[in-house]
């Protein structure tokens, strides 16, 4: 943890050798503050959602909740006690996932991704441009930031066509954002892109792990399946999307005429992830170039009535820009291994292998220049 | 509902005006046993299991549970009190649905759809004889029995290749058998196809509610998405898989030699779907059919080592049998609408109309020749 700026105040949930259970704890700084400690005295009124030290009741109390113990925060969050170094507390899944859903929002991924799997086709589908594509992946092997990642085994076709079974060769990362929803919506409902904040928390950092070998076999008609459901890592660290006001962007403008549920489009990030592999910088992905923003995100994903939940997590998918040291990938950075990634020990890397440590972070871009760490998501794997 | 055999004993949540929470129901014939209310006098060291009116703890106490409240029910529900008709209580989805995969296990159903929607293709994907084919769905929309089905809307193709935004015009069903999951696994294992019934508690019916044009348009390259996640309905009783020892049933032998981890395949089950419309009896699809056993669709779903939990629900995916009249989805009975569905009011159905009643039910037979109704799951499109 590199220390949050005074306005960002992300929330979390930790334990310590000394509590007896787990706090809802607030970054400030390098420090983290015990919120479930204080709120009694800090936000009475609102004391009990925090009582069990994850943030479940919290993102179901909606905005102008989220707004209050905001405002209490940002006068008193700097000189606030009981607090303690993050680096002296274990983080913990903050919240309970309900749905995750991945998009496949970057149009320079898509794009690679095409060229790669359909050398001989169009690169991106003739729905890529129309709607925000999606899917759904397995919310009960969402893992928090730390927690060690075993390589899968499964179905992998050689490239004489036959089928053997063994542990992935082609072991990958994906660098994402992930978009945490706190008050859900009833069955039947649309969520408009302008009901988004009404909607939707914070933002978190992901790394949607993938297989690529076991995912080129698995994958068609009906989607990636086990390539993507054996781990998708997120960052302790949520931090609330009104933290965030001074790095909001306009989205690259769309290329077809979009239906009304899409448009206007809402705001995009301007938000900078690091991609490195045991300590070597590999990538700087660019969100301000995704072509969907969140809010589309979300009006899409609801837009046939499907419900919200509390809890809900929807992750951009794959951020990569236009540059090839702006791709979020391994299967774009070394092209399918075909050009391999150099570390700083001299080793290379086509893919992921056995003991690599993988760290995303990322950070905001504000108007005026200046850059606010967002935390960051962690895994080894073994 | 129909009456339940006396070996069945299905568990299902109800709530009645009378009673001040939900409870814990049985089936015996037409009524329901309190299982809430007479747990602490039949199982009393099990009774906590039963108190929160839901299946969740019962389902995550683990087979030596199960066969100990089933063994002493078999003996005591057919005079045991209290009891009520079936007819007079409210039946709940009776336990929370942690993560919903569905799968494409009918060759016939898989064969159809191919050759409906690829027809210049193999109506197979080379993949398919290897491993059983299947994805994530939305768990938030897992909706009991009765609950009325909104048509969505989404984004449609024309003919023309223009596209427009409306209400699904190809709304359909997909009659299936859902697995539930009781005892969970870690993250890293593997459930091999032998340890099934260590896992999985019984089975309930589906229908898998499709809007096919939305389908159409969105699910290449990652999958079905919005053409589905607006509803999945099931049916109120859970069946134990412990009660269907009698029409348990060899697979069709596989076309390629399989994996280890799908071989031996496990069990298949003889069950017969009876699927109505407005009362008209459209199709008969049989499960014994299916290519796939639910015990290789879990050793699949955990060989990358996914963890499962307490709630996962998976389905089987359509079941289609080999004669036109065993199709499990309007999509084959009407072949794309282009042969419709004669009704008994002297309508036709290409697909589902405002209004329209779907139920869904299904049976065991027995090796003796018995036939043991299961319950169903109905639908009201709105």
């Amino acid at each position: 943890m590199t220390g949050f700026a005074a306005g960002t105040l992300p929330y979390c949930s930790f334990t310590s050798a000394d509590l007896d259970g787990p706090r809802v704890g607030v970054g400030v700084g390098d420090r983290v503050l015990d919120l479930t400690a204080l709120a009694p005295t800090l936000v009475p009124d609102h004391a009990a959602l925090f009582a069990d030290g994850t943030l479940d009741r919290f993102l179901a109390a909606g905005p102008q909740v989220w707004a209050t113990v905001r405002e209490v925060l940002l006068e008193a969050a700097p000189d606030a006690s009981p607090t303690r170094p993050a680096g002296e507390v274990r983080l913990h899944l903050p919240f309970a996932v309900a749905d995750y859903v991945d998009f496949y929002a970057s149009r320079h991924h898509a794009t690679n991704v095409g060229r790669i799997f359909r050398p001989d086709g169009e690169p991106l589908t003739p729905n890529w441009d129309h709607l925000p594509i999606g899917y759904h992946g397995r919310a009960g092997t969402v893992v928090v930031s730390g927690t060690p990642v075993c390589r899968p085994s499964g179905q992998l076709r050689s490239a004489d066509g036959s089928i053997g079974f063994g542990p992935s060769a082609r072991l990958d990362i994906e660098a994402e954002i992930g978009f945490v929803v706190g008050v859900g919506s009833g069955l039947g409902d649309q969520v408009g892109v302008d009901a988004f904040e009404q909607h939707v928390f914070g933002i978190c950092v992901v790394n949607d792990w993938s297989a690529r070998d076991i995912q080129a076999w698995e994958y068609v008609p009906l989607g990636p399946f086990l390539g993507k459901s054996f781990a998708t890592s997120v960052s302790p660290w949520i931090v609330p999307w009104a933290a965030l006001v001074d790095a909001r962007t306009d989205p690259p403008p769309p290329r077809v005429d979009l239906q009304d549920y899409l448009s206007p489009p809402g705001e995009g990030l301007d938000l900078e992830l690091i991609v490195a592999i045991n300590g070597t910088v590999v990538s700087r992905p660019p969100f301000a170039t995704m072509s969907w923003t969140p809010a589309q995100m979300l009006a899409h994903l609801t837009v046939n009535g499907a419900s919200l939940r509390t809890g809900d997590l929807f992750a951009s998918g794959t951020v990569s820009g236009p540059e090839p040291d702006q791709r979020g990938s391994l299967l774009e950075l070394s092209w399918n291994g075909t050009t391999p990634v150099a570390l700083a020990d001299g080793t290379e890397r086509g893919f992921l292998q056995d003991g690599d440590t993988v760290t995303i972070s990322a950070a905001a871009r504000t108007r005026d220049g200046r850059l606010l760490p967002l935390g960051e998501v962690e895994g080894r794997v073994v």
